[in-house]
């Protein structure tokens, strides 16, 4: 039998020989006969996973991740390994499996721990995996019944990033079941410390570039596009971020008495805020869009290809207006500032009349193509200066309070990274959507870049491959917040997908 | 025996009579021997005052420090009574005693209720009274051995304002063991709910106007000058309160994705404050200013009279600057916006790197005498709404929020207050300051108006009685903050401070 370019389009051959499926014409067919007999199964499995708790301050916790998956890899037939940077680190787990006569090898990047869980507001705790029906009502329902592609699962991982290590290992079970044999050699990796910042998977990377070599990276992490149409990416945004501390009286002090006279830390951090940036979005650092790398013709053609989404998404958000560029895609080819938290003094039951003695913000700066995180804080504090903050970088003394009207204490996140963005002509990517525009049979999205960042520009440049992102997460599925799920139906999708790329990509 | 208006200073005659005071000259040497002897006794006295919880969300708490306060003044020949304004409502206790042949009668204003606790960095529980030696050590000291009247008593309402409570009930002790009858008509009227804005109180003077007739209000709340000094003061601003909160995305958001469009309530609310005022305290709503009372020449000769304390106070508490008037009292004569806190987002082990639903401001305003809480409400939801912000008043339904571009919701706090300021040159004023004097021995200082805020414009309205502030409290006491305090040379001077008004009293 020749190699064929399009398994799942036009391999009726494969099924005579190899499919254990019964009814099934295509593989496609057959991987979607396999899902739909083991539905329950998967979604008791996925729960399982989900489980286990994964935020990685806890080591003991990722490091039980790691080895479940590791388990459930070698019960496929890959070989595993567990790579740390340094005792004492999470582990992210490399898996390979070669493929007889595969000419390609592609490399598929997911992470397994998750954000923090510690939001008010979770319906149901965050490692109890819990079925809901389909918003608004998400009432719990019953995981034995017959299953509604609606339905969502909620647990902390469940859209952000465990699914895409679930549907890899579906995908594997319903091509084995169905006798279709992958046309790649297949590397995995799943990361451990994702959400603390990636410290250190470039170090990993760079220290196993050898073992990690392939054609082409497919990164499964974030969520689908707003349209639910499946699509790919070329990248993501970089990163670098900030916590400032402004410093008011030493001891919190009445606000009648003193609020007349004494500095209002609460005052100078949200001053601080409308230094960096105004309501609409626009930063306010001069230069800072001065590296940003023009948008290519193709990109802004790609980008006006897009179907819009914005209309709908302002409805689903009860949003009045959007700030910045009227369309997504556009502004993650700017940078962005972000005020993640801000917060001085106390209210509700603690509440005081008092001028706190420090005041907290925290930034962060998504970064576009061209900006790099040391030319990003070089701007910002050469700015604050001009502004007549006096920026220190470690508890000040007393005689620096004292000396100087305004002190602002910034500590810089380590780990920073600049974007990465494959083109998406390049052989490996228009690979990637054909095989997804088969598998879906509708027309594959291109997102140039996703807004989100990642710590791959690295990683992309020691593996020297192609990075395509292919995400099967419902776009609502509140990653990094309360209440965090996957929709089922983008569960089951998600295995066809990935069970496509397995069988079906060639370049 | 004639009638002596000094009897601090010249009535060595009473002694004769009525001591029973060992080696005392005079009622001040002999009030001052009593205390000596029975400073061990009064420590203890007030930590089992402190020991009682008095936070009055907690009415059963409230509840028996006002049972506890009727008993000791019942003790003490006072007929006491419980007044409310509801069931169910904290009470104040007003308590009466006749002093034959007095013509005037002076009632004693205190609160017994303290500001919630929950502030982090308590040095020990704020219902663990804990004497401690002289800051900065602050260690624990011990309450048995010879007492440093710069040891400071920590515990909630240690400054603000049991102390005002203590030193009447050890004056009045004081005075009885000196034989030493007071001059006056004694009343008091000890307020449970001040530190939950007062929300009954003129109601309860209002409806007990008759028996709280009086010539004169002494009011005990509130800290020291900073000098240490005794003063007086002529009252207080007022107030006007209210949570801002502004609306975001309905559910969090993750700020890679949608940080460069989604509207960020937390750059909403730090936009809120600076246009409400600058960081150099002056507010910018337009006529704010406008209905204050300019400062006559007798109060403005009093504040150039005081001494500066501002460049200690800037030392003490590691302050670069001031922000608005150079000198704490003009900054009195005017109104102030306090931010007392700002919340959006998770920070610390909770941190998302997501877009908050919600940030929340909580602001008060600090009124000169002029100004009316119902005028300041209506000049600063007209000026916000110039700024493009929607005014509401409640949660905003789904419609709302999609029909407006900036929705705030504004909760105003019930019980706002005008500012009272009676003249210092009054009779009853300069009587008090002569009694301060002929005690401590030095010139009192004589400030305007305290910059916190009362409801005691109502009360005095009602009561047609000139009001006179005479504080006991250390400035430095962490009034409404974590590890309040009072020191121990502050309840001392104000035993003799309050004898000497209850015995010297004339005008």
């Amino acid at each position: 039998m020749t190699r064929s370019c399009c398994l799942f389009a036009a391999a009726v051959s494969l099924l005579v020989t190899g499919s254990t499926a019964a009814a099934a014409n295509t593989p496609r067919d057959a991987v979607r006969s396999w899902r739909v007999a083991h539905d329950h199964q998967i979604l008791a499995d996925f729960s399982a996973f989900l489980a286990m708790p994964n935020v990685a301050t806890t080591l003991a916790d990722v490091d039980a991740n790691a080895r479940y998956i590791s388990r459930q890899l070698e019960a496929r037939g890959f070989r595993t390994e567990l790579l740390r940077a340094a005792p004492g680190t999470p582990a992210t787990v490399f898996a390979d499996r070669s493929t007889p006569g595969a000419r390609r090898t592609v490399l598929f990047y997911a992470h397994y721990d998750g954000q923090p869980v510690g939001q008010k507001g979770w319906l149901s705790p965050p490692f109890t995996p819990t079925l809901r029906t389909a918003p608004p009502a998400s009432a719990v329902a019953d995981p034995t019944a017959p299953l509604d592609p609606d339905a969502r699962l909620f647990a902390r991982g469940a859209g952000d990033d465990k699914a895409s290590i679930m549907v890899m290992l579906a995908a594997l079970d319903a091509l084995k079941a169905s006798g279709v044999s992958p046309t790649v050699n297949i590397k995995l990796l799943y990361e451990g410390e994702e959400e603390q910042g990636s410290p250190h998977f470039a170090a990993i990377v760079r220290a196993h570039r050898k073992s990690l070599r392939s054609d082409l990276l497919v990164m499964g992490d974030g969520p689908m596009h707003q349209s639910g149409r499946q699509a790919i990416n070329g990248g993501n945004r970089g990163i670098t971020s900030f916590v400032a501390t402004a410093f008011g009286p030493a001891k919190p002090l009445h606000d009648g008495h003193y609020g007349s006279w004494a500095p209002s830390p609460a005052v100078m951090a949200a001053d601080l805020v409308m230094q960096l940036r105004d309501d609409d979005g626009h930063i306010k650092i001069p230069g800072i869009y001065d590296d940003v790398t023009p948008v290519s013709v193709a990109t802004r053609a790609a980008i006006d290809a897009m179907p819009p989404v914005e209309a709908d998404l302002k409805k689903a958000l009860l949003l009045g207006r959007n700030v910045g560029p009227a369309r997504l895609a556009d502004g993650y080819m700017i940078p962005t500032l972000n005020i993640r938290a801000i917060h001085a003094g106390d209210d509700g039951p603690n509440a005081a009349n008092a001028i706190a003695t420090e005041a907290t913000v925290s930034v962060d700066f998504r970064l576009a193509p061209g900006e790099t995180p040391a030319h990003v804080k070089t701007l910002t504090e050469a700015y604050l200066a001009t502004r007549g903050w006096t920026i220190i970088h470690a508890m000040p003394d007393d005689a620096t309070r004292l000396a100087h009207p305004k002190v602002l204490r910034l500590d810089w996140e380590a780990g920073g990274a600049v974007a990465t963005m494959t083109p998406l002509d390049t052989p490996a990517a228009l690979a990637v959507a054909a095989s997804l525009e088969r598998t879906t049979g509708t027309p594959v999205i291109k997102l140039p870049i996703v807004g989100a960042s990642s710590g791959f520009a690295e990683v992309v440049d020691a593996l020297h491959a192609p990075m395509v992102g292919v995400s099967i997460a419902n776009y609502d599925d509140n990653q990094h917040a309360r209440n965090e799920n996957l929709r089922l139906g983008n569960l089951w999708d998600g295995i066809e997908v990935y069970a496509g790329l397995l069988a079906d990509l060639d370049w």
